[in-house]
């Protein structure tokens, strides 16, 4: 693969093949290819249950919608006659946990064939993934795949409690989910901020804890199905003893300190904790999580488990007196204490617990999960102690991170590097991560997508699958592919930016919003006072996370301080381009009070691409004026101070363009 | 209305409520404006029927995903408190008839009221859209607004036979309608080419008559559930006796000729038609019109009735042996007697008859209805004769005509517009018709909308309503709007182009698409072979109807024909991009074979824009050589004949200037 990977990055013809992400653990190419027209057709062979037949039928719909084909409707069961054969070995629902597949295209016919309909799930999208245009048709380079993920457990958390997502973009994220064969939707369900579950047993939870934004249980149902179609399990995350304000709106008398409660509107660490010590929170938590152990069907139950900070506790004598009598030196010996009992109730309910670093403890049992979101530390311990766990650490999507940096992280590295094979057993994957105070249904598939594929790609391929440069290149196709399912990562931009300009046109707004991201980290919010109800319709909200047209730019310096021949016009053209910018953009930011904000951002890239183009003359033998390089330094660093909470992120590119002139001199 | 409309186009700021459309039949502005932020509340009035309590909920969903914002889901029963009161005057079911509603909106508040859940249905569209952003947060002017149609019925049909149109489409489609305030959801679902729906009575209609291509009945319920929550109605067109040919793939002996017969794959009028004299037709008729009847609770139901040619009848001996017998002198009066027994059939099933212009006929009783395809003429006709009428004849879509062209129709001019007022209320208002010879799923959106919205206003908003400039700058607006609803008519360019361009930018190929425009009427198909199967992936089909970017130019070369002064920087920078663009073009038409053919439309428009920079210097000064006039013109005549079945829309512009050029010398 890697040697296939690289041979495409030195010939200007791509192999379709070459457009696979995740990369299948062994690929063959065979000689021809298989036409795909509007004459295409499917056929179950072997076990042909309801869920291998949704599976053909999301194949032809997806075969169309990426095509532009119309293709029939009909599965049959005539081999000989079908373009794709789906081979089910086994029943359907037996040992779902074999993802593998084979695929084996040649030019008479595809055949997939896997144990049962998941295996299928996953060969359905490596296939959908071979089509490429040929002449007025399609088709399907002949090649054989064998293939099964690296781990089993690869995940992608979605918080519906601080921002609700409403179902249609759940099942869209399932299905791009689908499309990069991850296997896990961790929702994230309950928060100070919301809980959106509806409940039978204790209903104040979501009717006083919502604000009227709740999945009803048929919705939840519905999801759950929608999910296990394609194969992806719905693990539910109801978070306790923190984080949990929203349960006492109804219910105050289950916390550890005085109501009444509201609904956190802020963002952060919060003090409201269950009392553990309270036995009838133990009744509560007893029928709360019986209902929900049957409305959510995944043997796992996620119980959160961060971030308690210990002050409604440390506030409450009878709490305090309760750890003197039981010898529990601190509150972690108390949460402790309480996630034991948690995983009694959650056990007599056949779920397996699963919670953050923090409930990591040498009394709970061996098949809890925990998942580290503090880095490979916390996963290496659990799994020399013999605890299974999930990699988070890394992987937190809301960071703004780029592909390459989330690409780079693996489970089995670091702290969690060094470990004979049946501690590295132990670790079952990793998750990446949505949190979404900063995230509004709209944006959602943009923050997601396309990084999360390459976060799939860790997660699936084998270990030896790094090389950066072929993963970006995978991953613009995947990208455009993705969008053919519906998923709007791409197109929410111009929407956006449209209800920014108004009536004005976009273009100016576009060319700057193209080359700035987000602040990374935690720094959003540390200029500005958010809360829930703050719209998310601003440009930071607007950008991608990772800047495609910055990253390429830095790449076509990088390759211009090389050899100075390289690309020079292209990057001066770009530079021309963004040096007028802010002349075009002027008029448009005048006239919206919510762009007021951008026009600082605006001026650094004209600056930006004013310092570059000089030094690109400066380059080119022309001699730069004396205290040239200090002012420039000065101006770009100047300009990679965010503005509005976005980088500009041609910074970078133009401060080494400055750096350059140095060494010449 | 039509005075504020004009005083907006004379004033830079536009004030908001000047983006509804359908423009409302009364306004009057008030001062202030009410502020819309997360605080945003739905209090219900009046009758809180479950229709009522489905349209506060898509008003918050809607507001939500407009403005970015999230707005609690709760609805409450609370007047003082509420943002929005909607003001169910009756209980929800009755007289849905009446959409009229009276929308007052006060810096305090706005209050919605209506007699029914349609009206309220209609006016959430006109509050939603007279939102806009208003510093951080939004606003609506502050305005009073009486409000209600100028036509009962205002449909839009949709062809499911000659291409399938998934579910999600069809609601997609019902959302866009109901924000421009559409009633009536025609589906066409039978023709030569499909039977899209699911048959329990006679099930090899849809299991042999379709490709597996079907709605099943509880899809169809859904979706009629999906459009009377928004008050459309939703009426079948079952084709008959004509334009059935995949009725007779399962049933052959209903046909007037021998089988077996075929899908037909190709377009056009085909020669099967069904047996007008077979008793046992009939009984099939009855039963299958039984089963659709319960099906579809509309109380229309269509027939079609166009298009037959009567060769099948003619070489039927039996037939014309029954024509001779009966005293019918001609295939008309055989369609006659036909539809007259298929009236009475459905009229047992308390169905009220409606079919295209060649059901006229004054054997049949007056409750029918005659759709208009040919004109104005036969609509008359059908009025004067006491028959109701709609309009389709100059809306359909499928034409590729300007939203200025539809908007100029009206149902009560030319041959319909001399009539006295009882028989001008048998026209019953009109369609526009979306024929899906040329659709695909991804193109339904962007071949829809905008335009539609034209038409809805023309079938809305008082008969005065006529200025296309206000036309045109609120069609922006609805159009930006719209996309917000989920339709992809702005998006799905990009995602077709990408699909061309394959890896390479789409920038140059983006730059050709948006001024040119496909072939129109029904001259597409003339140079090519067409079949269901032919993949809809072209330039053509990702090209919008109608392009912005040339009607602009339009615009801008006649601001400057009139004065010289005006526009002549932008039109030359236009002209100067489009001059390059073949240059940049070249190298990506040269990697796919999808675009070779686009490779001459790409050199029109660089030799359309030398041109122009030529005309554009010799109107400026410069002295135009011996012969330039007539060498320029025949250039422009080369590069207005179609290549590709796509026209370059610059150049009617570019020959307005080349023709000023000769009007100096």
């Amino acid at each position: 693969m890697q040697r296939l990977a690289l041979a495409a990055l030195c010939c200007a013809v791509v192999a379709p093949a070459q457009n696979l992400m995740p990369l299948p653990a062994k690929m063959a190419p065979g000689s021809g290819r298989l036409v795909i027209d509007g004459g295409f057709r499917v056929a179950i062979s072997g076990d042909a249950h309801a869920l291998v037949r949704a599976t053909a039928a999301r194949t032809i719909a997806r075969l169309a919608r990426q095509t532009g084909m119309q293709v029939g409707g009909e599965i049959g069961r005539d081999w000989k006659a079908a373009t794709l054969v789906l081979d089910c070995k086994g029943p359907a629902t037996e040992n779902t946990a074999d993802e593998s597949y084979i695929l084996e295209v040649t030019p008479k016919q595809a055949v997939l064939a896997a144990s049962n309909f998941v295996g299928l799930a996953r060969g359905v999208e490596t296939f959908l993934q071979l089509i490429e245009p040929y002449g007025e048709a399609y088709a399907a380079p002949a090649i054989r795949i064998e293939d099964q993920p690296r781990f089993p457990w690869r995940g992608l958390l979605i918080d519906s409690a601080r921002h609700f997502l409403p179902v249609e973009n759940v099942k869209r994220t399932l299905d791009g989910m689908a499309a990069v064969k991850l296997n896990v939707l961790h929702w994230h369900l309950t928060d100070d901020q919301g809980f959106r579950v509806e409940s039978h047993v204790f209903p104040k939870l979501h009717q006083l804890g919502s604000d009227g934004l709740y999945y009803t249980q048929a919705e939840i149902r519905d999801i759950i199905r929608y999910a296990w179609e394609r194969g992806i399990r719905v693990m539910p995350e109801f978070e306790m003893p923190g984080h949990i304000t929203s349960w006492f709106v109804g219910y105050p008398e289950l916390a550890s300190g005085p109501g009444p409660y509201q609904l956190m509107r802020g963002w952060g660490i919060f003090d409201p904790a269950l009392d553990p010590t309270r036995d009838e929170n133990y009744d509560f938590l007893q029928k709360l999580i019986f209902e929900m152990a049957s409305l959510f069907t995944d043997p796992y139950f996620h119980i959160g488990g961060d971030e308690v900070n210990g002050k409604q506790w440390d506030q409450n004598e009878k709490i305090q007196e309760y750890k003197r009598q039981n010898g529990l030196k601190d509150n972690q010996d108390l949460q402790a204490a309480f996630n034991k009992r948690v995983q009694q109730i959650l056990a007599q309910n056949r779920k397996k617990m699963v919670g953050w670093d923090e409930i990591l403890h040498p009394d709970l049992p061996k098949d809890i999960v925990v998942q580290s979101w503090r880095g490979q530390k916390s996963l290496g311990a659990a799994a020399r102690q013999g605890f299974q766990g999930l990699l988070s650490a890394g992987w937190y999507l809301d960071h703004m991170l780029p592909a390459s940096v989330h690409y780079e992280v693996d489970p089995l590295s670091k702290e969690a590097g060094e470990m004979d094979a049946q501690a590295a057993a132990k670790v079952l994957g990793g998750e990446a991560c949505m949190w979404a105070e900063f995230i509004s249904p709209e944006m959602l598939d943009s923050r997601v997508w396309p990084r999360t594929a390459a976060i799939a790609e860790r997660l699936w391929s084998p270990r030896e699958v790094r090389d950066v440069a072929s993963m970006y290149r995978r991953l613009e196709a995947v990208s455009r592919w993705l969008e053919f399912l519906g998923l709007t990562h791409r197109s929410s931009l111009c929407s956006m930016l449209e209800r920014l300009a108004g009536t004005h046109e976009i273009g100016p707004l576009m060319t700057l919003a193209e080359v700035v991201e987000p602040v990374r980290f935690y720094q959003r919010g540390q200029s500005r006072q958010y809360t829930q109800q703050t719209p998310l319709n601003r440009l930071i909200d607007a950008a991608r996370p990772e800047s495609d047209t910055a990253r390429e730019f830095g790449e076509l310096v990088g390759a211009f301080l090389r050899d100075r021949q390289a690309h020079a016009a292209e990057i001066r053209a770009r530079l021309v381009r963004w040096q007028d910018n802010d002349a075009a953009l002027a008029p448009l930011i005048a006239s919206a009070a919510a762009l007021k904000e951008v026009a600082p951002v605006s001026r650094d890239l004209t600056t930006l691409a004013a310092a570059g183009l000089e030094a690109m003359d400066f380059l080119s033998g022309k001699r730069a004026p004396q205290g040239w390089i200090e002012k420039q330094k000065a101006q770009v660093e100047a300009a990679r101070k965010p503005k509005a909470e976005v980088l500009v992120q041609v910074a970078p590119a133009v401060e080494k363009l400055v750096e350059a002139v140095g060494r010449i001199r």
